[in-house]
Formats: structure tokens, sequence, C-alpha cells
């Protein structure tokens, strides 16, 4: 807004100075001549007016067109600014950047076929008469999704909150202290309610975190046999079964009857029959798994001490968007020792550090390497987390209080009692004895003429009948994450809390959901268009969920064609895919895509493209045209997802038509694109992932419009180089394409600084932050060097002010280089410099305050973005593992004290 | 929310170091039995559900109650805080405060009759059924609202963001930059479009701008005749009328017929019929006011240097809450300067300054005063502006940038041409042949038959017809404003941004704006319960405009009784009405109001109570059982109305039964509550004021409920009595009841200390902003002191912070005092400390860094909200007025112009 507000300032100062002559009134005429000769039906297009001013509107658009495109503010640099960047890399136009980057051969060649785009300030009217078809029933569906009320306080402050929700995973922890001390709050109330020891602060839905907690087990004690109460849930029952499958686990139903009647729908662990069960099955070899409801919980259970690990959902639990999960995992001390280093917590856990001043401070727990990027050494395969809805659910605690968060389970509980004695008064017959919030109704008159009368009433019970499950064999591989942040637009994220998307439970039935699959199938046909591929699944949530379910699809299609042997990667015959990412992550666009693609197929082998790196080709190629057989797309990366701090994300799947009938389906909900007889299975808990945040992806296509799409991707592409180009002299740039430029990112090797003055990745990174930068990607893909990816949304002057910052620390390695600065105390060493150090009187470093903390004239102390702490020492945090709330004593005020005394 | 985070910390620690064992599942039985004996038809009621589910989650309420109060959440202090704060003051209970604060001769000794509350999660679903019966038809009504579409980003990190719209009046610059830069901005824009040297960043509406500029006219020339273009808008008309005769000038038509066809509805000056009109009334001895449309401005119109006054309306931008306006005055050079120092502008005019260290910085022009109370020397009674509104249209100038704005009035220009050409051609006859964007049409066919089919379609025409204008006689008050701050809950701001509360034009048919006349009811009923009058009017923008209606109504009243020689406050036979401030604003409440207000009507006076002080009465007392006839109620104070950095806000009057016949009316919308023959006539444009704003009262109330409201004002009186005991000792406070107790504020005397220490209320108001407080108000009601007034939402540890930081700064002055700090140069003198100044390398102050910029273990550099200017330099920007931006090359960054090079 402030440079915006600059710009306004120059353009008018200058309209000012220039005091261009006003037209006057007299060239009215003028005016009205040419809108005579434009449109020869002025007044038949009147007489419409009011019947159809939507049609009258469009001609009133091709007569009088708007000034306004949404492509203009998403896309940073303006038309004079493109003109420099292209003059500083020495081409005319960016056609001829194009060219000379992505490959004829694969080049689309033609536009996108898109809708016209619609105006910013159209679009939102748009979509709310596509929501106006979701049906707003009352849906007692459960099984999983409740809906609840988001207090008002948490919904406008953190979940429209662009400081919550835009952020990426807090990978700084100088500069993310905030969320990670949410984040504690977080795990300190899932551990206090299990009376576990370590918790992780999300994982992506139900059936993930308990295949998570099995292939825990495992690790643990690689036994490979699981028992699984035949009384759980569906759809996590689901996800165990697809998963364990794939992990040569064997999953056996527990038969014991003994406790066979206390899981009405969700699973919902009372201590009363766990103990039981838990007796029975539980001899000290064995490692237990309990699926908790955390509001039950806190009413009824204290945990035995013979689970060894807890999934807590937190259902009702602030998060009214019906269609997300937020699920813990937490570890009995006795076992969390050697869990830890092996486990999904490494990702999403938050844990107490120490900064360079000493003080206590919170940072990712066992952060190994930046981005978290373990490759081979992955022990799981999620990158996204919910971390924005755990922020949501930890605020939720606090606005209620732990007596709070009783009363509701109390009030939850007795109404569910009260309801219950009702119902056996009025003849009908209870299951189950023991229940907490869930009743399941055998029913004193047809069951028909019960869902007659709910229906009139609008509401939605659920009807129970035999889930369909399908495993599929073992196919895994462990993806990763990457970076990419564009702009988040109010008008792309304005519509994820209306409650026509995000109170319905994902469940319905489809005639009250038909907004949403208006959205599906609009936004479907759009990305089949973007990527050239026939049919998309929106059933996975994150981008390593969607490699997942294209991966299984492949596997899938290959069984079905009886060659269930193709299971590997490099030899012909037992060839089943490559996967590709593409533009490399290298940055490049390599020359010979098509071809390799076409030797894989040739050999019988499938292929799977990345869609990470989808940024660089958005209406220029497509994967579908040059060889791919399927790619997710990250929609939380190219198609304006915010990263929520980790999570929620979404990670369809395209795929050309011979893998569509493989797709994911669901058993509860029977889906128009599944196909019961060949799906891959099951991979996420909702039918259609996380979709209440699909209207931003919706939203931003269709404003950008083809022209709007193609166009970010070339400064996207512009961006990328224009910043190589500044930094080459200064930097080695790894990796170029053949006609020596980029795609939409690039390498800057830092390397050779460690021997020339001591200088690491890490340095440059924090230092960054004392110019007002987030790090970028770092170690990826080449350890010890920094992946740049500026995205089309950034303008040139920030470009600029970050190619300085890069420019004035290479000065500064030089300094160390040539001995005028010492190679352990340095700015780049000590960096970043908090404001608690900054404004201290002790100052004994060998350079000034502002050098450090104003090392450019744009770093302003009003405006900075300040590091409230120092840089954290890693391996002390690592050694001193805490991840819940310190003791009281530490918030317990002097000042308070003094005060009440 | 932090605050929170730690009391929630504290309890959950408690509670688990404490392992409280949770009850188990065998207690269920126990907890059922309750139920059965606490409702005896519980199957009744289950078989009611879904038919009659409010019923039903009533009686749930009754067996189960809730956790949730919402008054809990508003106000601070929570049990174990209140009986501290009890014994700090020696009292064993709130009711014994009370005693000894209330007069007993005039407590309420009833509850409040009102509903029970709502709880805070269910008050927006509530609110939604209101709303729901307002209809979204088109309205092309015109008359000065219109609609138009709000950027997203605008609504999204403006008008729902707190940093904006919870703001105070930016009286204390050095932290409140930002909003003054933007309002610096939006005064730019009209000193561009308008050509004129001088703007004010708004007034309330339409007519009081007009009215200004007329007394302005007449501050300059002392001339008392007016002509007034017979073609001006109603809504301004009116007011003009009624202020014009208030204030003596003669008002007359002008009957030039020249130009007699050029302003269709809404009065839109064209400079080529201007001419004429200047050129006809222009001699030199004129002052002529011009209204200006900003958009029609931006297209056609050059100003005539012939006019010396402009009013610019800033319809259509941004500004899609239709009952809202903003308007500017922008004033012509060469009458620029001697008009500054008495005009309206000083309370709302920004201007560029320079701070201590040299710094060109932004500041209200010509602040004579903190809180610009110039009492008897007020030029103006309006203390209330639409401070963010104008923030928004600053944006929305940003937003589109301005050939954005001058494609924006094309458009609307051009599409109004299609239409007419349309309308001529289906054989209609437009009245005037030039237009901007308004058309009036003689229909070729019945009216009639045009506004039928226009309603089938939902929209909704103006029809023409004479309006009905009263003016009453002078009687001229002028009125100050003051400064509650309460808490403003997300749920109480949600609903401004609903369509159907937002988009509702103001005169369109009264069975369009149901949901909206249930509201005014409700409300009516409310505040009329709570101050004990027996009718509202809510067509007051502001509390000055409240005073202002409520005196004409007396005054109505008393020309109605054949007095209209009653026009004073002091002598018997010409006793009008008096003015009291009750508690008064020396913050006692005196015992003898009641025979005060006796003694007025025994003497044929009427008594006006300014309704300043609710937040010491809600639930108490009330002014209409002790004597008063007419109050005006700070809505945007007592009833949380967010400040919105200097308005909207809203001063609806309440009165006694007699005066009911004298209230506002409207000439075009017959209010129900109106009496043609009788009303003082009308104060504002809009019927209702700008009614979009009411539901966060209406909210307010209602989830408060009678004891919560009544807490409220306890809990107002006990934080402000805790606060006056923990400074007594080390201030002398001024004023205190007979039994020693304060109301809800206080006065502390802080004029000894300029003797003492040369320490005045200014260094202590800017000092205080280091510990991280905005000043209180300062020399008001006396001269040199500070007036604390916590309100019920501030929390004891709050409370406790703010009196540690008074009770440090005493200590600093006793160090000036007793000579260890020098008196120029101290902390008090030096202070604010902005971030600059503690970063800097240098620092020869005699005191530390730390005792700069952290003085209390509270303020922490992490947390802490830093001045981000040093102190202003008062006398130099007074004396270098300068009410735009700054020339261009103040923004041409030395860093960009290196980048493109």
């Amino acid at each position: 807004m402030q440079s915006c507000a600059k710009s306004w300032r120059v353009i008018i100062s200058r309209s000012m100075n220039a005091r261009a002559p006003y037209r006057s009134i007299s060239s009215k005429g003028d005016v009205f001549k040419k809108l005579q000769r434009l449109t020869a039906d002025v007044s038949a297009n009147v007489r419409c007016m009011g019947t159809s001013h939507v049609l009258w509107s469009r001609k009133i658009e091709r007569i009088l067109p708007r000034h306004d495109d949404f492509s203009e503010r998403h896309i940073g640099p303006g038309d004079k600014e493109k003109r420099e960047m292209l003059n500083t890399l020495g081409l005319e136009s960016i056609a001829q950047l194009i060219e000379n980057t992505v490959p004829p051969s694969i080049r689309l060649g033609r536009s996108l076929k898109m809708d016209d785009p619609v105006c910013e300030n159209e679009i939102l009217d748009s979509l709310q008469k596509i929501a106006s078809r979701n049906k707003m029933w009352r849906s007692y569906i459960g099984m999983g999704y409740y809906n609840c009320s988001v207090p008002p306080v948490i919904q406008r402050n953190l979940l429209e909150n662009s400081g919550w929700v835009t952020q990426y995973t807090p990978y700084q922890p100088e500069v993310s202290q905030g969320r990670l001390e949410s984040l504690l709050n977080y795990q300190t109330m899932v551990c206090d309610i299990t009376g576990m020891a370590v918790a992780n602060a999300s994982l992506l839905d139900e059936g993930t975190a308990a295949a998570e907690a099995m292939q825990l087990c495992n690790r643990q004690n690689k036994r490979r046999i699981f028992y699984i109460d035949p009384r759980s849930s569906p759809t996590y029952k689901i996800k165990q079964y697809t998963f364990v499958h794939l992990s040569f686990f064997l999953s056996l139903y527990l038969s014991i009857h003994l406790s066979s009647s206390i899981y009405p729908s969700v699973s919902v662990c009372l201590s009363i029959c766990l103990s039981v069960y838990w007796s029975v099955i539980h001899p000290s070899i064995y490692l237990s798994v309990c699926v908790h409801l955390f509001f039950c919980l806190s009413l009824f259970f204290y945990p035995s001490l013979s689970v060894c690990l807890s999934v807590c959902l937190f259902l009702s639990f602030s998060i009214c968007l019906s269609v997300y999960h937020i699920i813990s995992l937490s570890i009995l001390l006795s076992i969390c020792l050697s869990v830890c280093a092996s486990d999904p917590f490494s990702l999403t856990n938050v844990s107490c550090y120490r900064d360079a001043a000493g003080k206590e401070v919170y940072r990712l727990a066992l952060q190994t390497r930046e981005q978290h990027i373990r490759r081979d050494k992955a022990t799981s395969n999620i990158c996204t987390a919910q971390a924005l809805l755990a922020n949501m659910a930890a605020m939720y605690a606090l606005y209620h209080g732990p007596q709070g968060l009783r009363h509701i389970a109390e009030r939850t509980h007795n109404a569910t009692l009260i309801l219950a004695e009702g119902l056996k008064r009025a003849g009908h017959k209870l299951q189950h004895e023991n229940f907490f919030d869930t009743l399941k109704i055998n029913c004193g008159v047809a069951g028909k003429d019960i869902l007659e009368k709910a229906m009139l009433r609008e509401i939605n019970l659920r009807v129970y009948s035999d889930g369909l499950v399908r495993p599929v064999k073992k196919f895994i591989c462990i993806a990763y994450g990457s970076c990419t942040m564009k702009l988040n637009s109010s008008s792309e994220l304005m519509p994820i809390t209306w409650r026509e998307f995000a109170n319905i439970h994902p469940f319905v039935p489809l005639d009250q959901a038909e907004g949403y699959q208006q959205l599906f199938r609009q936004l479907e046909r759009d990305l089949c268009e973007i990527t050239g591929y026939d049919k998309i699944s929106f059933q996975p949530n994150s981008g390593a969920q969607g490699e997942y379910a294209g991966l299984a699809a492949i596997k899938a299609y290959l069984n079905s064609k009886g060659e269930s042997h193709r299971t590997v990667d490099k030899h012909k015959a037992n060839l089943a895919a490559i996967m590709i990412t593409y533009p490399s992550t290298n940055g490049v666009f390599e020359e010979n895509v098509s071809e390799v693609c076409e030797l894989i197929h040739q050999n019988g082998g499938q292929v799977y493209l990345d869609g990470a790196n989808m940024n660089a080709q958005v209406g220029l190629c497509r994967p579908g045209d040059y060889g791919s057989d399927v790619s997710h797309l990250n929609l939380h990366k190219t198609f304006c997802i915010p990263h929520g701090g980790g999570g929620p994300g979404m990670g369809p799947i395209g795929v050309k038509q011979h893998l569509a009938p493989f797709l994911p389906s669901h058993p509860v909900v029977n889906m128009q694109s599944s196909n019961a007889g060949s799906s891959l299975g099951t991979i996420s808990a909702a039918p259609w992932g996380s979709s209440a945040i699909l209207p931003i992806s919706w939203a931003y296509i269709k404003m950008m419009g083809s022209k709007g799409l193609a166009h970010a991707t070339e400064v996207a592409i512009l961006n990328a180089n224009y910043m190589a180009k500044r930094l080459e002299n200064h930097y080695k740039i790894l990796f170029r394409g053949s006609k020596g430029f980029i795609a939409h990112e690039f390498i800057l090797d830092v390397r050779p600084f460690k021997k020339s003055a001591n200088i690491e990745a890490v340095d440059v990174a924090k230092r960054l932050q004392d110019y007002g930068f987030h790090a970028p990607t770092m170690s990826w893909p080449v350890a010890g060097t920094l992946m740049i990816e500026p995205t089309e949304s950034e303008d040139k002057a920030e470009l600029d002010r970050f190619c300085d910052s890069l420019l004035a620390i290479r000065q500064e390695i030089a300094e160390i280089e040539e001995g005028r600065m010492d190679s352990r105390v340095n700015p780049l060493k000590m960096a970043p410099h908090s404001l608690a150090c900054i404004t201290s009187t002790t100052w004994d470093r060998p350079y000034s305050r502002e050098y450090a903390a104003f090392p450019m004239p744009f770093v302003r102390p009003e405006t900075k973005f300040w590091p409230t702490i120092s840089r954290i020492d890693d391996i002390y945090g690592d050694q001193h593992l805490v991840c819940t709330c310190p003791p009281m004593d530490v918030y317990e005020s002097p000042y308070e004290e003094r005060a009440s005394s």
C-alpha cells in the first residue's frame, strides 16, 4: 500500500505540475458520435435494460472498456518497469525472452480457451450466485465433521488477517515468534489433555494421522501386524486400509466383542471400555494407538498409561469450515525420545530453544535442515499440515479457557443424554449404552418415514450402510515442498468464510451442494485447459498427497492391465513410472522433455510430472501436451491459495483420459467422477479435499483470464531472469538453459564463501532479515546454496531492493575476505540483529548499530520488520526438547505481584 | 490476546499441576438424575425438536446454562481482580461502592427491563434474520446516495481492520503518522481536483458542509445575505435552510433562469453554466461557494478562479455504505490564510510539521490545544467528521490512480449519454440538455406504468415532488467532544459490512427496509429503558449534532407554547433551557441534580442533559427519571461504536413525551415518528443518520443484557476509583463526591510541576507514549490537567501498568525537582523517544537508552508500540502550513534511481 501511495503521488503530482487541460464539456458531442459508430443498437439495448442487465453490461463493456484489469494488480511490474528489465537483459520483448527460455517444441502456440476475465469488483457477485446454490440444511451426519461457531474475534483477527493467513511455514523463527508461540499453546493443550509428553502441531486429516501413527510404530518395533478396531470410523479406516496395504503392513480386524458397542460413529474411546481393550491386546511387546475426540477427552477420560500414541481430533473446535480437520499425534514420554528423531513431528512440532542472547525462544523442533527437505531420509510424506487451523484451535482454547472447554463438553454430552432419553421414550432403541455426543438409533418406525420428515425440516441424518473399501499395493515415494509466494488478494480470500462454502457438511446429498459442484466443474474445466489433462481429482489436500494419489493411480492402471510387476523406475521390464520436475528444480526448461516422455511410454511406463513448477508453464506449455500422464497442482502455490503458515493447502491431480477411471473415489459420497470398480481408493477423508478454499483459485483464474494467466507466467520468468542478470557478476548462478536464460527460479551458489570468508548459506539467510527480507529456500536442490523464485507478483522496485541487499551482503563478505572484518564477529555471523540488541546501551561490535540494522537507505526504523529475537542456538534446542509451555512461574510477572501487594 | 494467552496458560498449568482427577464416565448417571429433576418434559422437548428448535434451545439453556457470558469478555477485571480492587479501596462490595458514589435519590432501584442476553455466538444469527428483511433492490434514487463497489482490499484491510477502525482522532501525531499520511493524501486529491489551496479532511454531510461554508463566508465579510441556487439538491438545501435561519442569515433564491436547467438532481455544477452564473452574481464583494461532485469534476470542470469555496462530494467513492457521506470543503488560496485561523479546518485538516529531529512529519493543522476543545472560541460545532471514510476514499484513489478515476468518470458519463439517447429514441423527453450522470425524464408514457414496471424488476427510481422545508429560529451552542474508549468486539463490528445493511439506499420505500425499521424499534425501546426517555431520534450523526437537535427541539417546543422569547439560560423570564453534564465533567455525581432540574422546570425552562457521561449511569440511574427532558447519546462512546479515527459516529437524542412531536423529520422519507406540523426540521441528510453502524450498538446491548450493562457501569466506576486510589498519594486528584469517591473519571492535577520542575501536562502525555500508552484527555475541563476515564473494558493488569507508569513518571519529575536531572534535557521534555532516536549511534542524553525507551519491565523491545517520530514542533508547523503532499522529488528514492541506471 505504501509504495502504491507513492506512485499515486508521483502520478498526480506530475499531472498537476503539467496542468494538462481537462477536457471540456464541448467534447461531449465527439464522444457520443464515437459511441454511435461503435454501436448500432443503442436503443434496443436500452429497451432491454432491466430484463437483461447482464447482457447490457457486457455490451457496455465492449463499447466502454473498463480501465480495471485484475492481472495488472496481481502482476508486480508495470509497462515501464518491464521495458527497463528487458533492457537490462538486452532483449526487445517478452516474446523474445520466452523464445529463448521455453523450448519451441513444447510451446502451446495459442491462447488458453477461457472465459473473458471478470472484473475484480464483479467476481464476488458471480461467486455469490454459485454459493447460493448450496443449501444450508442442518447436518447431523457426524463422521468427523461438525459445524461449530467460530468466535468472530478469531475469524476477523486470525482467519481473515493476512498476518496469519499468507505466511509461509515458520522456518525463520526470528521473524515468526508469534505464530510459534501460538502453536506451542496448541501443543501444550494436546499434551495436557492426553497426558502425553510430546505432541505435534497438526497433520492433514484423521486417516493420515492414524496411518502416520502406524508407520511410527513400525519404525519402533519393526513388527508388521496391526490390529484395527472394527468399530473405527470409516473415514480413517479407509485411509488406514489404503496406506497399510501400501506399506506392506498386515492389517487385521480385532474381533473382541466385549466392547463392540461403544463406537457409534466417530470412534470415541471411553476409558471404561478401553481399559478392557488394552488389557487384552497390550502385552509389553505391542505398541498401541488410540484415537480421541478432544472434547470427549476433556470430560471423561484421563489417558491410560498403556496407550503409547494418541491421535487427538479437534472437531467442532473453532473450525466451522466443515471440510477441514485438525489432528494431532502425541506420544507417551517413555517412547518419545527414540521416536522423535524419526517421526513426522519434525515437520510441525514447535519446541523451545535459546537465541544468541540466551533468551528462551521458539523454533520448529528438530529442524535439521532448512525447509525440512530430508529427501531419501524422510520418514513421512507430509509437508503441508493444518497450521492455520491449529492456530485457530489454540485461540479457541484461549477464548473459552479450560473450564469453558469442559463446560462445552458437558453441555454437549448432557444434551445428548436428554436426546437419548427422549428417543427412548418415543419408542426408538439406542444401539449403544455408552456414548459421548453421537447416537446410533434403531428406529421404532420405518427409517424411511423419519428421513422424509427430516428432509421436510431440512435436516440431514446419517444412514448406515456398508462402505466399500479397496486397497492398492505399495508404491511409496517421499515428496518435498517448495515455496512459491504470490499475491493473495482480498477478493480471492473473502469467499472462504461465506457460510455457503464454510458450513456445508462434506457428505450432504449432492443436490444440496450444487454450488460446490458447479465450482468444481468450472475449476476442473479451466485446470484441464491449463494443463492439457482430461480429468481432475480435487481429493488430495497437499502436494505430497497429490503425488501419492497420482502414483497410486498409475499403479492401479498398470495393475488393471495385468502389469503389477511394474514397481520401479529404472529397469525396462519392471518400469512403472518416471517422475519429472519440469522446468527442473535447477530452474531450467530442459529441451528434451518430450523425448524423455516418449521413451518412457515406449518402455511401458507412465510419466508423472511434478506440478510444483507449473508457475513457469501456465499459458505457455502444457504437461498433457508434451507427454506427461499425471501431475499434481499445488493450488497453494501456483493458484494463489495462501500458505496459512503451513496449511491447509490443496494438491489436486490432473490425469490423461486413460488414468481417469483410477482417480480417487469415496465410500460415503458417490462422486460423479468415481468409478467404483477401478479407483485407486480414497486418499483423504473428504471427497473433494479442503474444498472450502477452492474459491480462491477459482477467483484467481476467473479474474486473470487467459491473457492474464499467460502474462503472469511471462513476468515470473522475466522477474527471475532480471534478478539473475543483476546478480550474476557477483554470485555464481548454477544452471542455465541452452540459450543462457533461466526459467522462473535460479540457484545462487554461496558455497565458495565458506572457504574464503567462513560464511555459509545460513549466514546470508539470517543477514537478509536485517535488510527486511525473508530468506529464500536454502540447500535445495543443491546443499549450501540459495534458491530464488520471485514470482510475478513482486514489482521491480522490490526485486531491486532484494538484489541490492544481496549485492551489499556480497560486499560485506568481501570485507571479511579482504581481512577488514573479523571472520567470527561480523554482521553476517551475528545476524539477525534484534531490536533488543540494537537498542541496548551495550554495543561492543566492530561495526555500528546503523550498519547492523539499517544497512540500506530503504531500511528505516519506523517501517522495518524487525526480527524479535537473535539467532537461535539449534544445538542447544535439539538437546533440550521442550514441546509444551514453560512452567507457570515464567509467566508470573514480577510487576503484577507488586501491583496486587 | 497476549494477556489472555497468559491467563490460559496460568490456569491450565495450575490445573495440570494439581492433576485434578477428571470426572469418570460413571458419574454420568448422577448428571442424568439431576437433569431429570430439572425438567419434566424431556421427551416432549425431543418431539418438538426441529419444529421449534429455538424453544428447545431456550429450554436447554435453562437446564444446561452456557458458560459463555459476553459481559465477561467486555468487562476487563475478573472476580478475583475486582475483589483486589475493592480491598485497595477499603470496600466490601461493588454495591457499597455504588452507594458511596451515586446519590440514593436518583438510583434506579431495579433492573433494566430488557430481553435475556444473547450469547456471542448467536447474536449474528439473530441479526441476520433482521437483516434479511431488508430488500436488496437496485436503487437509482440518487440524491446524494449511490451504491459503489468497495475494493475488497480496502474493505478487509481498512474497514475491517481495528488498526483503522477503533482509533481515536489522531491528536497524538507521534503514534498516528500512518493515518495522518492517508488523510494528507485525501486532501491532496481534493486540492488537485478543485484547484484550491487548502482542503479539510471531511465534514459530516452535504448540508453540514454547505452550512459551514456559509458561516465561513459570513465570518469573512460580515454580510448576511446569501443566495442559494434554487436547483440545488434538497438534502443540503434542507440543512442550509435550517442552519441559515438559525444563524440569522437571509437566504434568497437566485432566480436567474439562464442556467436553470443544469441541475437534474444532485447539483452538478458544470463550468459552461457556472461561468455565466458567477459572472452575474460575483462582483468583487461577494464570496461564492460551489458544490461539486468529485467524479464530475475530474472529467469536465477545471475550477473557475471566481469560486472561493468548494464543497466537494465524494459520492460512489469506495463508500458503499450508502447512508454515509464524505464531503470536503476546500478554499481558494487568496482567502485561505485569513480563513484558516477561524474555520472548521482546524478540526480535521492535516498539515506537514517538523519533529524534534527536524524530520518532516504530519499533524492535525492548527491544533491549538489538545482535543481541539476551544469552548467559547469555537467557530463550528462539528467534532466528529468522517475520518474513516476519508481514509477509504484516499485508498480508493490509490487503488484506481488518477487515470482510473477519470476513466470511471468517463464511463459513467458515457453510459448516461447512451441511456439518454435510448430514452429519447424510445419517445421520452429529457428535462435537461446538460448532465453528468443523472437524468430527469418527462416520460412519454404514464409515469405510473413505468414505476410499476420498475417495481416488478425491483428497481427504485426517484419520483419528483415538492419537499416540505421548515425553518426554525436561532439557538446556537457550541459543543465539544470527549473520549470514552471501550472494547469494540468483532461480533459487534461484523454486521456493518453486510450488504443488507450497507447497500440500502436511505430513501427506499419503508417496506424495503423492514429490517432496519425493526432494528430501530428494538434499539429505541432499549435506549428508552436505559435513559428513562419516551422517544428516540436516530437522525443526528454526532454528539454535537445531537446537542444541536436537542436544543432545537426544546426551542420548537417553547415556540409552540408561544414562548419564543425564551432564548437564554440565565434570566428567569427568558429562561429557555439549562444544559447539564451528569455526572459532571469533573467526574462527580452531584447530589442535587434533581433539585436543579425541578428549579428549571418551575421557571419555565427545559433541561438538556449531556449524554457524554452516560457510561457512568447505564443501569444505575436515568436522566428521564431525575428531571431531564432531552439528552443525546454518544453511541460511539457509551454504546461501542468505534471512533474510526474521527468518525463516522452516531448521536441520537432521547426526549420525554412532551418533546416528541418536535423531533427531526425528513422531507423525502415519511418517518413514522415525524410530525410534519411540529418537527424542528431536518438536521442531517439521511432520515436515520449513519444507520449502517447502528447494528454495533444493537449487538452490544443485546449481548450484555440488563445485568451486564449495569455491571459494566459499576466496573467503570470501580476502575476509575481504583486508579484514583493508587495515584492519590502521588498526584492531586481534583474534585470528589461527598463521600470521597469519584464517578467514572477523574482529573489529575499536574499544574504544580510547572513551577517545581518545568514540566507541563504535554510532557507527561508525551512521556506516556514511551511507556506504551496513549495520553488521556488534556486540559479538559481544567486547563493544564489530565482527565482519566478508564471505562470498564480495561482489566486490572492494564490499569496497574498505567498507574505504575504515572508513578514512575512522578519519580522522574521528582528527579528534576531534586536537581538530579536537568530541567530542559530530561526524559519528559525529550519524550517521546522514537525508534530512530533510540537506535542511533549518537546518544548524548544524560540518561540511558533503556531508561528512555524501556522505563518499565513490561515495556519490551519486541512488543512495544513505538512512536515513529519525535515530538512535533508546533510553532514551526503553524507558521508553515502545507496541507497537501510535498513535491514529487521527496518521493524519488535515490535507490530507485540507482537501480534503473
